[in-house]
């Protein structure tokens, strides 16, 4: 049997069965989902040592951060399931019959529903929050849908591990057979077939631009399109206003010198791009940031692959046209680690070559030199939709400068302040979801309790007798939740 | 010049004014945005008969539908403004700073901001409510979009009246230039060039599956993909349970023939499938069926080409194999018209059939006769994606039939038990919207408050000083909105 056609079977088989689940779990009420999305929490809380050692030898990450890593991934899980819990996400509404209107207007009320199976696709950089167990996961069973994990070639072991432990809680909590699976294959096809079978309804991707419009293309083609969310790449472009860095180039400097090089820079929000006006406040910055640099030492990337890509990348921009080095990390270096760079150029030199807005994943970044905030504008005009946008500001800075925040603004899902983008708090206000290529769709948000709304949709109940409705949409509010009635939001009954 | 270079050209020119326009008015209040769309409502509520009159020549349809269709269009407008003042739509959420947390957390807020410009490509069979003036402009203006209408060649004078009174409004509230566009040529090219320019950031289009399919595909092949948001056909399958047709099956007969033939069936809600059960009371049913439509008289349909369209595939529909007619109208009929058609055909012959499937716009519907409720979800199963699905049922009926109610919500944006499709209120609680080919996108409705959503993203701004952040974010709550607040949906301050 040709191996696309094996793999055919095999996803089949697994979207039958998480076919049939979702016709039973999508039905269960929002505590039991809740209780679910709990148990597999504390499975993954109570995992011993040798996860986090497997995990270890497979990504090259550190064992701090991948504890860490755990247990923002527990706190996902129950995050996401008290969210679901709170029914705000149903966007529950009704509006009661008028009969003696003419027409008469009938009793119409509506809710989201789940989608129904949701493959994912986690990324190598985070082998527990965004893989098996993590925020595409949770948000998809929080939502009322199966979920079926494509495991990552990075941390296949790790992946099984996490799965397992699902598959205990799902034993436990007495869940329908099918309702998560987790599949593999070292063939790329998996993706495709995945993708295109009639049972999946959305997808949830973070990972490579190449590879995450490759998958939103395949749902869109299919005979009936299916939402891809892909999570893919930004620069992270911060902007460095002439009052902030006035008042504190140092310490701004030292801020970014540990961003850029945080987790060795392999974050989607790594600040890849800093944008500064000519000034000695800025090359106290420059110089500050390079003495930083220096002394952080180069790390190992998560697989070899990845630490040759980076240097590939790195060294091709470091040849291009006016692009000069400000910093490299002067520590010793072993294998497959990102050494800590940063490269300056002009903006006329930047504006001119669309090869120096490439992300490049790792520990490094670009800093544009301006001659005037008005090339600000331009810089922020020429670039692509992006996770984050920052800018170093005093509130002079920011009142003096109305357009160009309306340029950033348009530019990015998240608007920071005077911080750094690494570092993507699990709360309903976070939004993790840009214009595209940041994500295929910048309405929606990976993480946070609104991520949940990436799978539902609204079904509207017209004339339906009450004790027949879903709870949530009862006369008698059972669930306690908010929902708009003739155009009033409350929890009244 | 050739003509596809006329129209880029002309494209342009409105793109750019709707962009230039976008970075005004997307920073408007909802009170002025509000106000705006009043205008609009009070110039087309005042506009005379001289509009109605134009729009019967080019329509062929009744005084008395256009009136109507009118005073909705007005509602809408006024509705869609309330819904945009309340605030509700923006999704407001604040997470305060913990900074004495580790690491700690920054303040965190988010709402929905407007997407851009949107390109409005209307239907022939509703010239003011989902045209010109209609729920997509109504709904992108609310949502603090400027709008670019494509008018229809079916109501081209019609069009330009609106426009012209919507062109008023945005003079008296002073509006910025190029916030409303209407542009026209009898070049299909326009659509694709509207399509695919850069600063068009969303499609709202009503229309076939065909045209609204070629749209959704130019947006996701773009360089940056945008949503488009097409609602295309349904047959809207009416399941005809057997206690309720025992109770009642003249009057449901009764009910059907009015839906069928309302309008000359020219409604995206038009019941075009009607299931029942072989048995004494279905005969009853289909002999009123007969009785009535052969007593509705055929009424011009809006043109030529759809009255011809809908005569030639309600004949190619008679010919296939085992399809048999119920009723034909027994009256005269006149140019143009549509012949008020009932035919029959079994399960089994349907269900082999796909062509019966397809959309026949037009007062025609197709009663599928079954030999068990088995064959009910067979046909569930085989449809496509609908607009509405309704269950003429008593309350037993419904309990005694769970998996079919499930395989029909599935298939449906709207559920109706014991009602006809057609009507569609325009209320919070309304889903105008289904599961591919009925729409594009089936998260999201084109009729109701929450049309709104469709032409916004969620922007995240963290660690903003309290006065630089839009009003719906400041600590005080200003505009007195709904906003979650650290998990708690509130109206505090």
């Amino acid at each position: 049997m040709k191996t696309s056609e094996m793999i055919n079977r095999k996803v089949d088989a697994v979207m039958q069965k998480a076919w049939s689940a979702f016709r039973i779990y999508s039905k269960f009420s929002l505590k039991r989902r809740k209780s679910f999305l709990y148990a597999i929490a504390d499975e993954l809380e109570k995992a011993g040592d040798d996860l986090i050692k497997t995990c270890m030898e497979e990504t090259n990450l550190t064992e701090a951060r991948l504890k860490n890593e755990k247990v923002r991934t527990v706190f996902q899980l129950r995050s996401y399931a008290d969210h679901c819990e709170s029914g705000d996400w149903l966007d529950a509404r009704i509006d009661t019959a008028i009969p003696d209107r003419t027409p008469p207007r009938p009793d119409i009320r509506k809710m989201n529903v789940p989608l129904g199976p949701v493959v994912v696709f986690g990324p190598s950089n985070f082998p527990f929050a965004y893989s098996t167990a993590g925020g595409d996961t949770a948000s998809a069973l929080a939502a009322g849908c199966p979920v079926i994990v494509k495991a990552h070639s990075g941390h296949l072991k790790t992946s099984e591990m996490v799965a397992e432990l699902i598959k205990i809680a799902t034993e436990k909590m007495k869940m329908p057979e099918g309702l998560f699976s987790h599949i593999y294959s070292p063939s790329h096809y998996i993706g495709e077939a995945l993708v295109k079978h009639p049972y999946t309804k959305a997808v949830g991707f973070t990972g490579s631009v190449s590879v995450g419009t490759q998958l939103f293309r395949w749902g869109n083609e299919r005979k009936v399109p299916i939402p891809v969310f892909s999570e893919m790449g930004s620069v992270n472009p911060v902007f460095l206003m002439p009052g902030k860095i006035k008042e504190s180039s140092q310490e701004i400097a030292r801020m970014y010198a540990a961003s850029v090089t945080l987790g060795v820079g392999q974050f989607c929000t790594n600040p890849g791009i800093i944008i500064g006006l000519e000034s000695k406040d800025m090359n106290d910055f420059l110089a500050t940031l390079s003495e930083e640099i220096r002394k952080i030492a180069p790390a190992k990337m998560l697989h070899k692959k990845i630490a040759d890509s980076f240097m590939t990348l790195r060294d091709s921009i470091l040849m291009e046209n006016g692009v000069s080095v400000v910093a490299v990390s002067d520590l010793e270096k072993s294998d497959y680690c990102g050494i800590p760079t940063i490269a300056t150029v002009s903006s006329e030199e930047f504006l001119r070559n669309p090869k120096l807005q490439e992300e490049i994943f790792g520990p490094y970044s670009l800093v544009v030199r301006c001659k005037s905030l008005d090339e600000y504008s331009l810089i922020a005009r020429s670039m692509e939709g992006q996770l984050t946008c920052t800018m170093m500001a005093t509130a002079d800075d920011m009142k003096n400068n109305d357009d160009l925040i309306d340029d950033i603004k348009i530019l990015c899902g998240r608007f920071i302040i005077n911080g750094v983008p690494t570092g993507v708090e699990v709360c309903l206000s976070m939004q993790h979801g840009g214009p595209f290529p940041a994500t295929t769709d910048g309405r929606f948000t990976s993480v946070g309790g609104d991520a949940l709304r990436r799978f539902a949709r609204p079904v509207a109940f017209q004339n339906w007798p009450d004790e027949l409705l879903p709870d949530e949409l009862k006369n008698e509010n059972l669930l306690n939740i908010y929902r708009t009635v003739n155009n009033r939001l409350t929890k009244d009954r």
